[in-house]
């Protein structure tokens, strides 16, 4: 009898998966059961980042506006602000506090939103290309900012959208958190590449990008660019991984035809799941090295080991007991049927 | 201006969270906005395990029933039967699969079901002590038969308690899961306790307890033979830990009288947790070291640096795309909070 799964082993992450080999899922079958999102009816709820509500967010940080319009006013495409509720807040680099084993940090960090549009209903696939650009480019904009302050450790730029996938706000936006410490997941990331790269003079992520080539099978899609794979080792369904095709580092450095490269590619797979998957709730999440003036004191190789992408997660399974357990995933999707309906 | 949050860090997983001090939600501020459960209800739907469809599982393997009865028929208290759609299935030890950087195993292993009760609506903290007793001798000797099988790299009990905890089946049961090989997760517990030996010569586990049980504010409650805790670095509200405070590397070895102390303080935290967060999903996860044949080759310490326990999550947040980014949870109750809520 053979078995009617299969354990993968990701390159990257070294996390395994159990994934459902022989009775895949159709993207229909996650359709049922979803909470409906909830969308702004301007007789119930009131939204802070819709036009005209600029004076409800923190002061902005950075707009892409008409030339001389003022700031916190109408008349804008982008618009970055602290976030109200945040996570962490910004200040000096934090002191360690150990008690016996227990060791803890002041909350020191940044925390800011990407409002991505002042319409309340138009998500990524219904802008115009060079809008999405403008968002991308915000980002970026933050991020050589953030570059600039050496306390912190690491920036994390994602979004949420809909309610099953962290979102508390309906209006689209994204998020970027520094953190004081460079997290435990990217340090893995950073240890794995930096094994292969000892071992073979390549980059990890580089050579991944030209293994999923040669096989096809679990691409999704490609442009001059950037290529959007379904990873061998997917933990969730319809999981996607977009890779730019330069080995680079850092989201900050990539240049104005590749963020053009970035949304176009971006556009196409979220309209995609967005058709397949019936609207489905998901987490954009970038990936890169630490930030880099902490990154070039621990490895003065990172430009040559690091290299950002971006993972997309639509939120169609529930994690459960053996996940938290073992750290494992079971996907009842194999990658390879999922880029074949989001290629189709 | 002091932060509004906290980093802390696990010393057990060296995991960060980010723990909101100053504005810790209530209980009750969790109980919005719930999907309910899926309740049978026999004019709708028909429940494979509960009493009188015995024939509707696979064959049982364990059950505890009146001395003579016959197997696969009413008159059971509980059974252990094959999950009858396995995330792996048995056989010999599997072989690697490379190519390239691509590394995969046939989903070998062993999935079974823990029926807790024939009926539909007892969950744990409605049955008799002496059935609570009986489920966990079930599982110990599950555990006792599957650590006989070298082949399996780790044995995995968890319990998902309503669909948003990823229960697909709402009659009250818990899973056993072996894996072929040693989960990355669990390998980074014995690392961590072993390194903590080396330094100390002590249990990381025995002293992150006497540590809790000094710092006293985060115990929830004790007795003779457990201490239930809301960890220093809890990821999420309410989440709660039981260890047992005598050092002892795997939940099998446990005797009859931990086992009765096990179900005593396992029905009163969860007797709490149901009634000031308004019968929340769960999961439930024991942790201990990786299967003992194998553990023993890698770590002739094991015994002395393995110590099993219990975890508790009540699923009352949404991982988003910060938290797959950088590993780090956004917990909006403060442990101390929560150990005053649960022993209130």
């Amino acid at each position: 009898m053979t078995s009617p799964s299969e354990l993968r082993k990701d390159p990257i992450s070294g996390r395994w998966v159990i994934i459902a080999t022989e009775r895949s899922k159709r993207p229909d079958e996650f359709r049922a059961d979803r909470q409906p999102i909830i969308r702004k009816s301007s007789a119930v709820l009131f939204c802070p980042f819709c036009r005209g509500n600029e004076v409800k967010t923190p002061p902005e940080i950075y707009a892409v506006r008409g030339a001389g319009a003022p700031p916190d006013e109408a008349g804008w495409r982008v618009r970055v602000v602290p976030n109200k509720f945040p996570a962490l807040t910004r200040g000096d680099t934090p002191v360690r506090n150990c008690r016996g084993l227990f060791e803890s940090l002041d909350g020191i960090g940044v925390h800011e939103v990407i409002i991505e549009s002042p319409d309340h209903d138009k998500e990524l696939p219904d802008l115009p290309p060079d809008h999405v650009r403008d968002i991308l480019s915000a980002c970026q904009s933050r991020f050589r900012s953030i570059e600039a302050e050496p306390q912190y450790g690491y920036i994390q730029l994602f979004k949420n959208k809909g309610q099953e996938a962290g979102a508390s706000l309906s209006h689209p936006h994204s998020q970027i958190v520094a953190t004081p410490i460079i997290p435990k997941r990217v340090k893995e990331e950073i240890y794995a590449s930096e094994r292969h790269h000892r071992r073979t003079g390549d980059c990890l992520f580089c050579r991944t990008l030209s293994e999923e080539t040669e096989a096809a099978e679990r691409v999704v899609r490609a442009n001059e660019y950037f290529t959007a794979v379904a990873p061998f080792a997917s933990r969730f369904p319809f999981e996607t991984r977009i890779f730019p095709r330069r080995h680079s580092p850092y989201f900050s450095a990539a240049g104005p035809e590749e963020i053009a490269g970035l949304g176009e590619i971006l556009q196409s797979v979220l309209t995609k799941l967005k058709s397949i998957l019936d609207d489905p709730p998901f987490n954009i999440i970038l990936h890169q090295g630490p930030h880099p003036t902490r990154a070039r004191k621990v490895w003065p190789e990172i430009d040559r080991i690091s290299h950002w992408y971006i993972e997309i997660i639509p939120v169609l399974t529930r994690i459960a007991g053996f996940e938290w357990g073992t750290g494992f995933y079971i996907n009842p999707v194999a990658p390879e049927d999922a880029a074949r309906f989001l290629r189709g």
